[in-house]
């Protein structure tokens, strides 16, 4: 099964690692959610190449994550974000405040 | 002359795509501050060769960056939580309050 959420995620990330072929391919798959069959028509290959191709990139941006973990730390420092968000939402008292301030300070402490 | 600050946001985003023998270089040139003499001196090898392979590394590393712009993307967040801990800061009241959610929410929609 596809995780699009992941794979977008990596994709937004790494995707400008791939060639424009792969891009393409990778993009109607995930993003657009054309089904191997469709895109295999539309391109004139086999299903059975589109599959290797989805599944090829698959390992070259989850390769890239390995090494890098930047999607994790992206990911880290979104939920530190929502919190923020919600805070800064909700009583304006002095607790939140300083909630808000110790997480914006640890994103920080944290680049 | 080095720019220490670009090079080593850099390597910290992307050094893992360097080879291991890169990374030593490059991290004694730029993170430790050895001179290329020095550096040359303790891996037998050329003044000209260390010269080199810090080249190398950073047309790499300024490679990936001009690809992805993740360093840039990372640099536009820190700023935007900075202004958050300086609103966190100062005086509570609502516009302080705004301003926190609407950069915290803006940091939200650009991912």
């Amino acid at each position: 099964m596809k995780d699009v959420y992941k794979s977008s995620m990596l994709y937004d990330f790494y995707g400008e690692l791939l060639t424009e072929h792969q891009k393409e391919i990778y993009e109607d798959f995930i993003l657009n959610d054309y089904s191997l069959g469709e895109i295999a028509q539309e391109r004139g290959i086999s299903r059975q190449g589109v599959h290797d191709m989805v599944k090829r990139c698959d390992r070259i941006l989850n390769g890239y994550e390995e090494k890098l973990h930047l999607v994790e730390r992206f990911s880290k420092t979104k939920e530190d974000v929502r919190r923020i968000c919600q805070l800064a939402d909700s009583d304006i008292n002095q607790k939140n405040i300083s909630e808000i301030k110790m997480i914006a300070q640890e994103i920080l402490d944290n680049y």
